[in-house]
């Protein structure tokens, strides 16, 4: 198992190679969980010509948050609790007589960039780009499998919800529940902030919640997700409170699964990011609700919850077998509310039976 | 009450001004909340000659964890949706003739400076450096009202996790429980990731929760905080599980309650940061607790649970009154557990009876 960060370490290191540098400095965090199996606060990651070095602003903690740096990763863990690890990754690099040193210029802070060209002058500082946001893009199956794990905690969690008693419950304690539901079926948290969102608010994307109690004949709208093992996924849904739901849920509701469904059914290898994006807006433009869309339709998911690639109208690319993604359309209406449906799915060639849905809780309108 | 934004970004100017900048753009979230009374996500803020202009990505929300900028704010608000604000508003300067703009080169990425700099080639960009966290560590009255209630807030969720049942149950879900306790008396949220540390993991800085359970004769160690209207305040206290101490307990708990106690008496207006931390670190030294120690004995709470200043050896300054700190010793003893008694308290003056105690739970060692 611990090969497969020292198998990532190398295609990044050829990558970098390619590009005219000997070493690189990777510092998203997310980044160097995925080189380096874990990620504690504040770390570093030095590839180096030969040695590869993980930079500590502390001792690991054990924290499964941080996720562990693996003790037969091939990698060597240094601490730096004397100040900046990448300032120290610098003078290490060119202790080791590297020449450049490519860094993450999107995640680097100036002040920082500049102090480490202080203490390593005759280090030209490169840009590694998002290099590594790239590898990350195709998951291979042990990743999926966390994904898969984590969608299995989520629909636990939203379903125990759906058997509870709602009206009259504010949202943010409705949300509270949610997480707490997560960490009790084995998430090692929430993997975002869990929206909850009721009459007015629902069909908002990433609504924060708040003292709104739910009410007879509200829509209620919730995105939650778990965070197994680093790996984040997401779903939401729209209920109707009450029995009877009024005929403009209804028919709002239908427009958005249909939205939602024409979609997922855009993911297969090979389709242009926008062409999924497209598959599902057009029907809620054609609808008139082209006002107030989200940007995107959907986005990739993994290490972070919103990670590349964005399937927006003038994303560039196409999906590629396993890369697993949301499709969340919504519409919100302002003053009445809306409908939002989201799910987690992996793109998978036909042959294979299409996309792979993770996120399996009913799309049905349930009236609760 | 809005009126007191606009002060504190004449401050600034003036700050700027004397620096050489005539325009200076905010971007770290906790200083645009400062300056602006609100700080939607990804928000910047840029204080030109004349008008200032908050730009947004998106509307605000309303989300209370935002706060909202206020109405009377003298502040135009503009959206910016289409790309980084932060280089919207180095366009939005240029054309405005500012001829140089200062930065927060601690917070924008090298990738973000870049764009800026393509975008407006004629504008200088300097460096505004930590000036609006300078202009913070001194808390107005209305300010300290907030982390006042932020407090009363955490010892009542502190005080009810006391009278429940303890024994068999996971530091994770005791967590979870304070959290949510939190947020039932009043809290926009917990003020940082709630801790809670038991048996072996007693007495470590912000230990992660783990899913070991409470043990009878354990330490228990708890680190929280309520998030009130976005002021942060921080408790830490330890307990012991089951009827009868242990000796080593006993003297453990009475030596960090001493450096403890000494660490607030030193808090008083014109007391060097580092004597403030030496006056609680050289009895833990002395009692042969010297390896291992937090670098810090306390810092500065407020809009960020962790801002200037910063109480340490090697820290520069003195204290001024009217700034909130903690105050939280710890030691903690490999594979045996440790101590932590942590405080939030006000700097005053002696003739107003000195450092102001907002967290007043009990510092007694209980038995629960």
């Amino acid at each position: 198992m611990s090969e497969v960060y020292a198998v990532r370490r190398g295609l990044l290191r050829d990558r970098c190679a390619a590009a005219g540098s000997a070493a690189a400095l990777v510092s998203r965090p997310a980044n160097v969980r995925y080189l380096a199996g874990g990620a504690p606060l504040g770390a570093v990651l030095l590839l180096g010509p030969a040695e590869d070095v993980l930079l500590c602003p502390r001792a690991p903690t054990g924290d499964p948050a941080e996720g562990r740096p693996d003790e037969a990763l091939r990698l060597t863990v240094l601490p730096a609790p004397d100040g900046d690890p990448a300032v120290a990754a610098a003078d290490l690099a060119t202790s080791l007589d590297a020449a450049s040193l490519a860094v993450e210029e999107h995640d680097l802070t100036v002040a920082r960039h500049r102090a480490m060209g202080s203490v390593a002058p005759r280090l030209r500082l490169a840009d590694l780009g998002s290099s590594v946001e790239q590898l990350r893009i195709v998951k291979d199956e042990e990743e999926i499998a966390c994904l898969r794990i984590a969608a299995e905690i989520t629909d636990q969690a939203l379903g125990e919800l759906l058997e509870s008693i709602l009206v009259g419950r504010t949202e943010r304690h409705l949300a509270l529940e949610l997480e707490r539901r997560l960490v009790d079926h084995g998430a090692d948290g929430p993997a975002f902030p869990t929206s909850v969102a009721t009459g007015p608010h629902s069909g908002h994307s990433r609504h924060r919640p708040t003292d709104r109690r739910v009410e007879e004949g509200d829509f209620l709208s919730v995105c939650l997700g778990a965070n197994y093992r680093g790996y984040r996924c997401e779903i939401g849904r729209t209920f109707v409170i009450g029995t009877t739901p009024a005929d403009w849920q209804i028919e709002l509701y239908d427009l958005v699964f249909a939205a939602q469904r024409a979609g997922r059914e855009a993911l297969l290898p090979g389709a242009a990011y926008r062409d999924v994006d497209h598959a599902a807006r057009h029907l809620l433009v054609s609808a008139g609700y082209g006002e107030g869309l989200a940007p995107w339709t959907g986005h990739g998911v993994g290490l972070e919850i919103d990670e590349d690639p964005q399937l927006a109208p003038t994303a560039m690319g196409k999906l590629d077998a396993c890369v697993p993604v949301t499709v969340e359309p919504g519409v919100h209406l302002p003053g009445r509310g809306g409908v939002r449906i989201d799910d987690t799915l992996v793109v998978r060639p036909e042959a294979d039976g299409g996309p792979e849905l993770l996120t399996i809780t009913t799309k049905e309108l349930l009236a609760l």
